[in-house]
């Protein structure tokens, strides 16, 4: 009688998915899947929503990267398992190809990972515990929210600021700062802004991290995407004592995000890690192992023979893009575009009040899909409502056409303050 | 001065790595770096511990899945994002690969993963919260409990028999089961046991899971890898109400464990998984995403193109192997081998009363190395002391001389039973 008591639940089929499944929240997913996106069947449809460089194909990979993975295939020396943190040479190849005096690298201070995304969640996973709080920037790339708050991490959001080409809010950061904040993530330069910091400020930043003792996670995907006359600095080459792990990938600068080759690189140069966090990560890594042993093959030839030319191509590209696309937003009444600096967006402000008949950056967006068939990411998406993003990869033309059809959509759609007609009135 | 009480912890330095990171125990490292390992000089070092197949270079992967993979490339088709659970066409011909009439599948019913290893990571964590407990195989391998431990789920080991061919000792499997059990991970064919369940003990695996109401993880990553006169049925093809998510990969059949594709069938032919499992799935997918897009591309091909030659070229010389190590081993008075029917593994006994001078496997292994050079895995590292584990993927000649060390070495420390030579001092 006990034991049919104490089993009864295990008497009928009841499976319920897990808590860290349930709590696992993609808001770009459950946004647009909540949207009407029906595109006006006179305009072919027009995504300036999808931050994958390589579906338009006018961006495609060089063929050196193309011709060090099929090498990597024909020597047959990359079939078996890798070591859990990566071949030591590409550990080694990695290092060399980051290295600079004021950051030095050695192959132990890498670890190879499946993309970027796994970087990121290695480093909070090594630094967090569930009810640990981690610092993420607003807006910001949605995947830090995802991953932490699957793992019971929560989330304090630090404003960035539009009018100084989305710096950081420090005293807002600072604030926010309280005894389990477990780290810092700096995204630089910006998914979804487009930013790129200073020397002084990424120096700021570090200054608060080292005062409240914080580490810093560096998002660097985007790294040396930055456009003629600005200058990329990675936050460890500045920092003497603030450790950081910094988180990278082939995905954006080599334009195959698909290959999901990324990398954590350890900079400690205090010994404030320690062995325990390099412990912990290498122990992370052997849950589910890291990257294809095709890629991790590949990867010297990718980072010495892949010629300058492509890299400047990629980011002329992107400038002129970007330039093209602020230039004719920026003379739409209603519209705030923000210029940026590098990686592969625009963020634009929406003057709520001139379009009062939709409610937020959500229904504006959905329309413009339904009058114009142009179909921008609202950036609620990335927790900052009224504005809109923009991803600057699509081939020129489009992006001129997909511009004149914003500016026709706000032009129907813009109404003088409600302070201003009142004027009109009387 | 209160707010400076608040913020002393965050005067100094002091960044810990998580609980997360301390609990992701591999008890494979462990166990193999605790060892004293010194080969003896005068003889080269044969490793039958390796579970990896690419390591010798006489069992390499089918030219058509490495042109698969160039083809895949040259596309140019397969460098962007892919879907977080795979390719819609990849997992439709997985789905078809693996479709039978009583297990049938579709593309919904497939996500492909980073490796067979993430699909576990995923199945166990879509179906499991911190607290519950899941049953594994006991020898098993290492890795579900080290992903089950890291997440904060218990196991619970069942027995197998290895007077049974290893078969499960079903009422040890059911009296562990209790209100918090929540999925079964059945392991056919077996590592590190070489096992191949008939289709009556599957059933009987069946029975207990319908009756208690338990889900199935099936670790199939060793499906169809068994020897001729032997045939492997999957588990989910004999099911009619337990829903099972069956896990596999490219890694051990096509010989390409580096490259990390890796799937999760989902049998649910009752929905008593239901929408809310897969969902669920799908959502944990997208955290850092799946396997890379060029292997995902080559699938087709490889999965429809790969001569069946190969596969049972493979077989043949696994099954002749396996031979050659059971029969030289099972005249070595003190050892107890057991013939695998599949997989690349044998497991062998150690009567440890006839070898007094070593406490258990692990001294046993260890001591084999110091004299012979040759290196075989204590099942320590699988939970089951005073056996060890042999990978038969060495090259033929290699094995042969193995197993005469192997010889040598139990020749010289076998000793009577302490009975039999209390009987010779009498």
């Amino acid at each position: 009688m006990h034991s049919s008591i104490l089993h009864f639940r295990r008497q009928r089929w009841n499976i319920r998915a897990s808590k860290m499944s349930i709590n696992t929240l993609n808001p770009i997913r459950s946004i647009v899947d909540g949207m009407k996106l029906t595109p006006n069947p006179e305009k072919p449809m027009i995504a300036l929503s999808i931050g994958d460089p390589t579906v338009f194909g006018n961006l495609p990979t060089d063929d050196k990267v193309l011709q060090a993975m099929k090498d990597a295939i024909d020597s047959h020396k990359y079939n078996g398992y890798a070591p859990s943190v990566g071949y030591q040479k590409s550990r080694e190849v990695l290092a060399n190809f980051y290295s600079c005096p004021e950051a030095p690298l050695e192959a132990e201070d890498v670890l190879l990972t499946s993309g970027c995304s796994q970087a990121i969640d290695l480093a909070i996973t090594v630094l967090c515990n569930p009810g640990d709080n981690i610092l993420i920037p607003c807006p910001g790339f949605s995947l830090y929210k995802t991953l932490a708050v699957s793992l019971g991490i929560q989330v304090k959001l630090y404003n960035l600021l539009p009018e100084k080409s989305w710096e950081i809010d420090l005293q807002h950061l600072e604030s926010l700062i309280d005894d389990r904040t477990a780290c810092l993530i700096v995204n630089n330069p910006s998914n979804p802004c487009g930013s790129v910091y200073s020397k002084e400020h990424l120096q700021d930043i570090l200054s608060v991290a080292s005062k409240r003792c914080l580490p810093i996670l560096a998002d660097e995907i985007y790294g040396d995407m930055v456009f003629p006359g600005c200058k990329y600095q990675s936050i460890a080459s500045l920092s003497s004592d603030v450790p950081v792990l910094a988180c990278g990938g082939l995905a954006k600068r080599w334009l195959v995000p698909g290959w999901r080759l990324g990398w954590i690189l350890i900079h400690d140069r205090n010994q404030i890690f320690g062995k325990e966090i390099r412990q912990g990560l290498v122990k992370l890594s052997q849950r589910i192992l890291g990257a294809c042993t095709i890629v991790q093959g590949a990867l010297e030839s990718i980072l010495n023979d892949t010629p300058q030319d492509f890299y400047q191509r990629t980011i002329r590209f992107l400038k002129s893009n970007s330039e093209i696309c602020f230039s004719e937003l920026s003379t739409i009444p209603g519209l705030t575009p923000v210029m940026p600096s590098g990686a592969m967006y625009l963020m634009v402000g929406i003057e709520m009040e001139h379009f009062p008949e939709f409610l937020d950056d959500v229904q504006f967006t959905e329309h413009l899909v339904t009058e114009q068939s142009v179909f921008c990411l609202p950036a609620t998406a990335f927790e900052y409502p009224n504005y809109f993003r923009i991803v600057v990869t699509v081939p020129e033309e489009m992006m001129v056409v997909a511009c004149g059809r914003i500016r026709e959509f706000c032009q129907r759609h813009y109404r003088p303050r409600s302070q201003d007609s009142a004027e009109l009135d009387q």
